[in-house]
């Protein structure tokens, strides 16, 4: 999408040097556009761990090009060796954020590619090459496709309203930072603005790390998109009193029963969704989804980060990005990264195959060919 | 409560002086503590509207000493202009916040008071002192009633885990930062604690002002009850897996028919406790009830405040308090401070009388005197 005018995808190869990858470095937004080379899987690990990139989709694609990375950097190595340098990047890459699934897809991918080229290390480093880029290239289209299918909806409403602008609330960023472009809860915003419905966005602020505050809204202003920036708080307020007609999250790993982890607090906005009659979609291309766990509050791990997350934060101070401490010094914080919302209360999930309800049954006549692994 | 081992409330006479009024300047906590002189009616409004002070409570405290105020500012009028002056006064404390029911309460009573001390100008200004203290007097014995009847929950879930500390979230601040001691949600939690009961505290920061993650954080440490802060959006997850054996906050508003006005985001956390079968307890003197309203979210008006409260955060960076700008400078953003939370949420009030179901039955049932109104 745009920023300043000018289109960008959140990672690429850079133009002149096929063995450097950059991406946005998301930890300064919105307040400086700064982008950053990756050189190494170490380099490639650091940027998902301390999140300089985010989101499920951006994560699984990063570390698609970390392996790529891996790869060049054992290309004097005999095969056993390359091979079990990948594998160990692999591990390394894994390690670095729990939830997301995409991540550990990624790497699973490029895994198997690695066997398919056969083990000569010229071909495995271009295969790694290869997948890298098809990861991202298909997660571009998948969120167009997510967009495609979402439109619908935002059309549906807007003809409810008699072309009164959309209230579409969202939580944390879900949108092109988070994936390679599009995004996946904004993809349908976009397409709709780009229709000229009028929407306008309630943007969760998302605390701890502000995702929504910080990402969303610089996004969304970038592109010209109406929207306004709203404590987590907020939320229940707006739709007890009918200023949101539709909530839209995206999800780091939804169950194919229907459960969605998702960026903390999102469980709070789908129990003030059901409870006001609001529909609350999630979107997702289909590598977010865990095709192996039945249930969503038991089983997902869900990540705790450091507490220094959550008792200071990183704002704009007279020209200078400074952290201030919020809390009293000496009190303790808990850090947890998501939560899960149950599929009872999810309207929809929004796939690159079309919209399908949040149910086994739903997941699985959308994916049939998944269906065999469960008999 | 506590202050470095020094016992304080949150406004009082000045000792020296009886013309001046003392506050914490809350804006400051937890970082600095500072003391605040109010001279005239016109700095009690403004640390009101400014929220040096706030709290339902000490707010109504903070309105009926600027009464006493505004009469010693008039003490050489002649009768009428003196009331006239009164008037004008209670109009400006009453127009600077709207939710808190309690500002227009201590107004309403210090003019009802005027009217039975019969006109004299000197004994006007005598009754206005003596009504605000006794205000004051009050609110601290209703919080400790509060906090004798909440005493029994916690000593029955104390009972209940074996003696396993018992994990209490709370929104906001309500702890005797917002009255004059004691608080009301934390009223049962200072008196567990004093009775040797183990307690935690789930701190919810409590976005846009933080009054959790400074304030309640702060007093609960300085008295010596563990506790963690959490962002607003955690509570659901913590209670998906166990981790909140009650919820207890305060209240700005409570209309007799079991609606509750809180902090913005009480509701969330109210809707997270039913979905999750954990008791939702709001403590409340009688002076918060609002009895001529049925229906909260359609007739308790909501104050909205200024965007750069979302917009922007204080905190501490190098020793100084700085504020930080936490989105893109051009993004709008919305600021309703309060929300209602449906009485059909709420497992019960408590009040300065014991305990009631958030219901027209249950209140009335505690506070008969008021049920030939309604009839």
């Amino acid at each position: 999408m745009k920023v300043d005018g000018k289109h960008y995808r959140t990672i690429w190869v850079k133009p002149d040097n096929q063995h450097v990858i950059q991406t946005i470095d998301q930890r300064w937004l919105p307040h400086r556009f700064v982008i950053e080379n990756l050189e190494t899987v170490e380099q490639a690990a650091c940027a998902i761990r301390e999140m300089h990139v985010r989101g499920a989709p951006l994560i699984g694609v990063t570390a698609a090009y970390g392996m790529y990375l891996a790869a060049l950097a054992s290309c004097d190595e005999s095969e056993p060796a390359f091979l079990l340098a990948l594998q160990n990047a692999g591990q390394l890459l894994r390690s670095t954020r729990p939830t997301a699934v995409n991540l550990a897809w990624a790497v699973e991918r490029q895994l198997e590619a690695l066997t398919a080229a056969g083990g000569d290390v010229k071909a495995c480093i271009q295969s790694t090459f290869d997948v890298a880029a098809a990861t991202a290239d298909e997660d571009v289209e998948s969120c167009r496709l997510i967009g495609e299918h979402g439109l619908d909806l935002i059309k549906n409403l807007s003809q409810k309203k008699g072309g009164e602008s959309v209230n579409i609330l969202t939580h944390c960023n879900a949108g092109w930072l988070a994936c390679v472009d599009h995004g996946t809860a904004t993809a349908p915003i976009y397409l709709a603005h780009e229709a000229g419905l009028p929407v306008h966005v309630w943007v969760d602020e998302t605390r701890p790390r502000n995702q929504g505050a910080r990402m969303t809204a610089w996004e969304l202003g970038q592109h010209g998109v109406a929207h306004t920036v709203v404590a987590d708080n907020v939320g229940g307020h707006l739709m007890q009193h009918g200023l949101v007609d539709m909530v839209i999250t995206g999800s780091d790993r939804t169950l194919y029963t229907g459960d969605v982890a998702n960026k903390i607090g999102t469980y709070l906005k789908a129990l003030a969704a059901y409870d006001n009659d609001v529909p609350f979609y999630v979107a997702l291309p289909s590598s977010t989804f865990d095709w192996e766990h039945r249930d969503g509050v038991a089983q997902i791990p869900i990540e705790e980060r450091d507490a220094s997350e959550v008792k200071t934060i990183r704002g704009l101070s007279e020209g200078e990005i400074r952290s201030v401490l919020l809390t009293p010094e000496e009190s303790p914080a808990a850090n947890f990264a998501f939560d899960v919302t149950p599929a009872r209360l999810v309207t929809a999930l929004i796939t690159e195959r079309g919209m399908c309800p949040a149910s086994e049954q739903g997941v699985l006549g959308l994916f049939p060919e998944r269906s065999a692994g469960k008999a």
